[in-house]
């Protein structure tokens, strides 16, 4: 069975959303999750797109959706104050997990990153409290500072970024299943019923 | 109680999905539904938008997406060509019927419209084929031609997208529901939790 790749960027309101349900969803299908850590921003700019918050009438809205989104899927939810924030620190704490632990101890830092961010407001481009987050999750906060500024890992991001667009992500959260793209955590009953009984 | 607010564009085809099932969905919540035709290029405009068929990367998807989600909701579809077309003929007989003959006169020939957009391809911009489609729909060619050349009709159709301006509408279809805004067909789940049990 294929996975069901999913790629985020820390400071997307809606793939905090989708990171709470997707694990449940696709193991009751067979199916494992393989997550990207991406940066939202890089994406938009190859699309020639900007952040639906770029625009004033649009930002209004989506704030609100944000939290509607949130309160209908019974979650937790804080919007982070300022927001959106660059988020490149914690990705490439996310592939350095990836690639030196395993993708369940990455899933497990991505969990916990976009809860922090979109549970209690943590400013994760802050390094402080990014090495708060990182000590609170088990890891060490001068190696994670290390991490973030090796040019090893933000190399690695900067191709998590490059495969996305190549793979045709222009936006998050983005699901990609059996070949079959899916925009957006609205995109949940679709994906649903493509777990459950193939294409459609 | 109040109406469910829908906000269309005879182009749109997340539109044309949402007028399938709205009207059902409504009245199982013992809700009327008020349409407004407007035309998407105007509020896009107001909110600096553009559309997102008009990003390569984004249309690619969408189209896919189109045809993806009204199978998903059992519906027939096709996708005109080209697509997207000018609609303010097609929406100036609506708000024409709308005054003249009321809103459920309107709303019959916005379902109308739709189907002809959407399972058959019709070009509702050329004058032959919305001629045709009105002829189809019980109308006389000849006074619908006379109606969406008429400036009454042309201010009437500019008032409602500048009332939805005025609304935040921007985008479609676009739902207001006890003055909460829903953007998109896929927010269905969420005006159905509205509707059943009040805001959430």
């Amino acid at each position: 069975m294929n996975p069901v790749h999913f790629y985020f960027d820390f400071s997307s309101p809606y793939s905090y959303i989708a990171s709470e349900w997707l694990d449940d969803l696709a193991a009751r299908h067979g199916r494992s999750v393989q997550r990207h850590a991406i940066l939202l921003g890089v994406t938009f700019q190859a699309a020639e797109l900007k952040s639906p918050v770029a625009y004033p009438i649009k930002r209004e809205y989506s704030v609100r959706d944000f939290a509607r989104s949130a309160r209908f899927h019974g979650l937790t939810y804080k919007l982070p104050e300022p927001f959106p924030i660059p988020t490149q620190n914690a990705a490439r704490i996310f592939w350095w997990l990836h690639d030196t632990r395993g993708p369940d101890a990455a899933a497990a830092w991505s969990r916990a990153g976009l809860r922090a961010v979109f549970q209690r407001g943590a400013a994760l481009n802050d390094a402080a409290t990014l090495k708060a987050l990182a000590a609170e999750h088990g890891l060490d906060p001068a190696e994670v500072e290390a991490v973030w500024n090796d040019p090893r890992w933000k190399d690695r991001l900067k191709r998590a970024n490059e495969e996305a667009i190549a793979a045709g992500v222009f936006g998050a959260p983005f699901f990609i299943v059996d070949g079959e793209p899916f925009w957006g955590n609205d995109r949940r009953p679709q994906i649903e019923r493509w777990l459950a009984s193939g294409p459609f």
